[in-house]
């Protein structure tokens, strides 16, 4: 039997993709300036199978899981604050919450593995596989069943959703910013230096420390790491794990993807090698002040339609992307042609 | 007596800029992960002399307008366009209008001076300087009443709209690329080669053509540009000019401005000559596919929000762009401080 994550997503179709560029140059409008934004809604064209895109039914997942590597001193912030956010994600204080609101998006916070365990919230599914992970300087992050698990949390959170067009991914967990550099060293084979960034704000003493974190870790993995799925489980998180369920569930369903920061690039990097198939259906909100961010979208060819210097997390940049994403939909389907118009064509 | 112009627009409270990054400081995310949405948000604070600012009643309006130049071949369309545009506007048909009704802005469209008559049309009002402007390789664009009168038509489309927040200007004239490069030259004191570009869609050998018309018509004015005015009036366009009232009058009247492409940049940077007073109430929207734009924006220390290789005009950037803004707004009005949630502060 083949495993639910591997089974592949739908190609593009494309002779919509053509279909959806001719529209567009037939809008009334010198060929091609719309830019990036012509991009996009020709990619959801052909993702979709319709002339007339629509990223308008959001759903907003916040995964949040802690890290063993958190041990090591390497934020900002005690651990006590993952659960502390939840619950400031559930009461609607956060900058998500506030977000997904505006967006009248459905929101669903999933406590993937805390630390510290949480009472029943309203809108906080508990799904924990585990109290945090291990430190991934001294063993395995977690173990396999444990990483299949977080994917399988992911996929339930994306088929729980009903009638959804897009997916937007986020998390919490102090220290993951760790993790995700030391999953951007193993699938770049950048050095640590280069993919650790200040992360909730450690100064520069901290970035080297947290390098030099990274740096053993991955010496102590990094002969073992035969594929992606055991990639994730030494040096993954269980909130990474379950986004890298969520984006190859949503890519399955016919659901397009905006990724947001650094954590989830490397949730998404490691979704595309685990499944290379969702890749198309991958689009990429935003490059963030992390410089490993770059380096990693780089790596996967990925263009991101923002870049004003988020390092929040929580999925908040895609939150900030996603009106970006709307109107290139709506330009697209509601502007007049250059024959419904009466207006003459330029020789561009 | 003082012509209107010239009058100063309110400074910013800067008690207030430093209640509002206090507050910033204080909701529950790490100092400063918000990148350019803090900045953005705290500066409006200043402006609007209040902790929760808003710019969620846009005035867009689009002038439009002919230039003389056209008949040194600088566009790959027909002057007609510019008539058939301002139809478009009006009938919904165009990108301007399509995101101005996403908005639920209110929408005007102005026509500063075609050189076709157009049909009343609602919701078009008909404030023609002239029918066209002169073309600046020969003589003057403009006279000096001209440019004055449509700094008027700016004016009385900014004091005729109620209860706004934020203006958005876009523009609609053949060639005004041209004239645009032009002022931009004057104020940058750069090449003309450095500041044209493709405009609506002209080819290698059509951008020489335009650089060279631009450097005839820099040897004909530039000796005689002796304040803002007088370089407007003869390099400028109707158009343009009343961008510059209507950027003036926004300021003079307590409202921020978010500034579209490189026309726009241009009418920008004439207006900040005219009056610099309204410096500090303009934001830029993104930095288009023109290389000239992102000159003029370095040139004016200015920040735009995004970089999508827009180059369409009509205010169309500003509108994809005014989203952020407000989305920046909201961040800092609703989410929830340290003590609000009971999240534990980090030593960032």
């Amino acid at each position: 039997m083949t495993e639910w994550y591997l089974e592949p997503a739908r190609e593009p179709d494309e002779a919509l993709r053509e279909q959806a560029q001719a529209r567009q140059d037939n809008l009334t409008k010198p060929k091609g300036s719309l830019g990036r934004l012509e991009d996009v809604a020709v990619q959801l064209s052909a993702l979709q199978g319709t002339l007339t895109p629509r990223v308008d039914k959001p759903l907003i997942a916040v995964f949040a899981g802690d890290h063993g590597v958190a041990a090591e001193g390497v934020s900002a912030y005690p651990q006590l604050v993952t659960a502390e956010m939840v619950r400031n994600f559930a009461n609607g204080g956060a900058a998500i919450s506030v977000l997904a609101k505006q967006l009248k998006a459905q929101f669903s916070v999933v406590n993937v593995g805390t630390v510290y365990a949480i009472e029943d919230l309203p809108n906080v599914v508990d799904r924990r596989v585990g109290a945090g992970t291990q430190n991934m300087c001294v063993t395995e992050a977690m173990t396999r069943e444990q990483c299949l698990e977080a994917f399988d949390v992911g996929r339930d959170t994306l088929d729980g959703a009903d009638d959804i067009n897009i997916f937007l991914g986020g998390e919490m967990g102090i220290a993951n910013s760790t993790s995700a550099a030391a999953l951007a060293v193993a699938h770049t084979r950048l050095s640590a230096t280069a993919m650790v960034g200040r992360g909730t704000g450690i100064n520069e003493q901290g970035m080297a420390k947290k390098a030099a974190v990274v740096t053993r870790a991955m010496s102590r993995h990094l002969p073992h790491m035969k594929d992606g799925v055991e990639t994730l489980r030494r040096i993954g998180g269980f909130e990474i794990c379950a986004l890298v369920g969520a984006y190859v569930r949503a890519a399955q369903n016919g659901v397009a993807v905006l990724v947001d920061g650094y954590i989830c690039t490397a949730a998404a990097i490691s979704a595309v090698k685990v499944n290379p198939s969702i890749r198309p259906w991958l689009f990429f909100s935003h490059c963030s002040a992390e410089p490993g961010h770059k380096r990693l979208l780089n790596k996967m060819d990925a263009e991101p339609l923002l870049e004003l210097d988020l390092r929040l997390g929580e999925g908040s940049g895609a939150a900030v992307a996603l009106p970006v994403m709307q109107t290139a939909c709506l330009l697209q389907n509601e502007m007049a042609s250059f024959e419904q118009a009466g207006v003459s064509r330029g020789n561009d």
